[in-house]
């Protein structure tokens, strides 16, 4: 997002002032647990050591992408230092972050707009504005903001360009407002801007359950009389139902070709395409005449926590290519989207996410949350996204964890050890330390079920509202 | 366009009774000129012989590419027997026809929406409903219609689907209505359908002075504050730029990449796209983030009077391809689009075409006729459109050619010689019999000088109105 460096340049400035180690593999074990203490440490002046200068006792607590693989990779750390802003910057005291695939394939070293590690991903959050630099005239101390920016969000304070940032409108929670900039202006642009989508159109939206599925999938219903069909396990398809989907197809079951043809003989007039791959194939032999095919994603490299070659070399191998001739005699349109390249066309980004925003107002749209993770927890929270038992949004706060959610961790065992068996069925064809790490993992994972359970109870209010 | 074979099937059943002689080369000389008398003897039952049963008695001239190769393929024909019409379907005597590059192409075996010759070409003419079928609710004989087929229009009399007609607005002329089908229908739905053009975007407008790019001017400047870069040669920039184009560019003398990009650092939001070959690539790049390349033809393909195969196969070779990744993170569209491949879709192309005869009675289009050719013109027709002499349409009208005017050929010798020479220079490269087809040409030369007059009378006035 960020065509500006700020982010990268706070990050920097604040590395060299903490880091001495290595950036390839630091002790994992030891800093993870302490964080939550430091972060508790840097309320108390008395556990700042030797010199300590106002700005040197400024610290707050950052996740660091420490180098690529699985999810113990993204590790829990204190900052130090308080972030000079330069003119037309803001610092906000950050509130809540989301998660988004580009995350996820950032950590396996997927996703190139991200700087090597150690780096603090994350693309967008909400927050409180605490700072505000020179010539920064519309947003002042205090204002709730939601922020986008290329990385460097999933920390408690983040440094941007006062662009980047768009106010939250009143009675948005900050969960909310972290779980909308990226996949309601994602689903905006590509249904609206490149799609031109009409009433009385078809729509296939993968995945959608997922966050960009979800917001798809409501933003269609705001135009007469269109069709969406959506691909989700079956499980979900009850959920995705009400929130607007009108065919739902269990992919994992089913051919979800030929059951769109079932329903649609003729095609499909737009596919939101975020798998890449052969899936590509599929959703441009789908398409009407006049239809668009927009891939956002090549979701289908994910396979297991960490780079697996094999789906990587297979989503390359499979990459859709088109001649113009066929397009010209499919009159059919190929479009590619993915926010994290629209480098410094926030005008753009400003215009839909107004558009987004005042169709939120409006209460046509309202991003649903699957559930909200603290920060130590940002490995169960990516595992719960990456293995698809997300319905909606995944998100992280940064409210401190609670002393004895953290000590609740044999309840949860039983939990473990499933997720435990589905991992391996998965990685089973992976050769390398998986399990390992999986046990490092499991020593990490900290309590999400209330979480789990607020959302589930939550669930039967926002499907009311998606209608 | 025809989804259904109608044309074809009148095509076949006329050819049939007409032709002993082979489909490839018949005897050019003596089959064109007779065919003005053929036409004429039609109206006087006396000419008919023999067996003149009420069916048989009825002819009428068409224009029937005989083989594929140069303008003289092109032969003016008298086809014999009165059609039969299917139910859906209607007879139409046909005043005006609008002559495409699909037209050229398929002259030169380049288009495949044409079946083997012979058969009649043609995709959209004007003219009077003179039989109506069964099943036809909404036209009746008398009413002023404009037809888009797949082929098959280029004739006296074409029997087509109701569904495929369109009523000519009052006050529009045979010629304007006969100009307005395939060009607008094709600008709209590139510029609003695949482009979503919106106020102050930048649209790059390549043969701006061609049939497509005058109406895609046009209708560009239906949407507020949007630049219009167009190419064309320089005689042709102060028509352009008084039909809206704001920046007029001589792609002959200067790289037009290099001049958009004077103008307009960051590149366009929409690029139309006639050319094909290495001209898309340049239109790719010249996009900006969210931007849309339109393709919509080949006419690189086009280098002499006859199929060039180095011109087809630097086209093939230059082919822009492209791959799902360069599109997602360079954020932009790649639509392709042909009307003659649009089958069976008329209820998108008449949803378009609504709009069009809309803005035509709102005074903000107006097809800009460049010239207007006798059936026995139409070699010449197609030489002015294929060496891009014309501003505007080049239309065939059926009005039978007054004998005086087939009589004035020595006054053009002067301009046949210019003619001759062009010719000479670009078909240097070729090493086929050209020269001895240009003669045969020349000798077929009848006078379009008295249209250009016309013309070039008319020019100021739809200037005016364009603004």
């Amino acid at each position: 997002m960020s065509g500006e460096d700020a982010p990268a340049q706070q990050q920097n400035a604040v590395d060299q002032k903490q880091e001495t180690k290595p950036a390839e593999e630091p002790k994992t074990e030891t800093e993870s647990p302490p964080a939550a203490g430091a972060a508790e440490a840097a309320a108390t002046p008395a556990a700042t050591t030797e010199k300590v200068p106002e700005e040197e006792a400024f610290t707050y607590r950052a996740l660091v992408l420490t180098g690529y693989g699985g999810y113990d990779k993204v590790k829990l750390q204190v900052k130090k230092g308080k972030p000079v802003l330069k003119a037309g910057e803001i610092m906000v005291r950050v509130k809540a972050c989301g998660l988004n695939f580009a995350d996820l394939m950032a950590r396996q070293g997927l996703y190139d707009r991200l700087p090597s590690p150690p780096v603090t991903p994350g693309m967008e959050c909400s927050g409180v504005v605490e700072a505000v630099g020179e010539e920064v005239t519309d947003r002042k101390v205090g204002d709730k903001v939601m922020v986008l920016s290329r990385f460097g969000l999933w920390q408690e304070v983040a440094v941007v360009p006062a662009a980047h940032t768009f106010l939250i409108p009143d009675g948005m929670s900050f969960e909310d407002a972290a779980a909308l900039p990226v996949n309601y202006i994602t689903a905006y642009m590509m249904l609206f801007d490149f799609g031109n989508l009409r009433p009385n159109q078809s729509v296939l939206v993968h995945a959608a359950a997922g966050g960009v599925g979800i917001a798809a999938t409501q933003l269609c219903k705001t135009v007469k009389d269109v069709t969406v069909f959506g691909t989700a396990s079956a499980t979900k398809h009850e959920t995705i139902s009400e929130g607007g989907v009108t065919h739902p197809i269990d992919y994992r079951t089913k051919d979800y070709v030929e059951e769109v043809r079932k329903i649609s003989p003729k095609g499909l007039d737009i596919v939101l395409d975020p798998l890449g791959g052969s899936d590509t194939h599929k959703a441009y032999n789908l398409l009407k005449p006049m239809g668009k095919l927009i891939t956002y994603g090549t979701s289908n490299m994910l396979a297991g926590q960490k780079k697996n070659l094999l789906a990587v070399a297979k989503n390359w191998y499979h990459q859709f290519s088109i001649h113009t001739l066929s397009l010209i005699q499919g009159n059919k349109s190929v479009c590619g989207f993915h926010l994290g390249y629209l480098d410094g066309e926030m005008e753009l980004i400003s215009q839909a996410m107004d558009i987004v925003l005042d169709l939120y107002k409006q209460g046509k749209i309202k991003p649903r949350i699957d559930s909200t993770w603290h920060l130590e927890q940002v490995g169960d929270a990516m595992r719960k996204m990456q293995e698809r038992n997300n319905i909606g949004k995944v998100v992280l706060t940064t409210e401190p964890m609670p002393e004895e959610e953290k000590k609740e961790e044999p309840k949860k065992e039983d939990k473990k050890e499933d997720k435990k068996k589905d991992d391996k069925k998965k990685d089973d064809k992976k050769k390398d330390d998986a399990k390992k790490e999986e046990k490092k993992d499991d020593k990490k994972k900290e309590e999400p079920k209330k979480e789990e359970k607020k959302e589930e109870e939550k669930k039967e209010e926002p499907k009311k509202e998606e209608k």
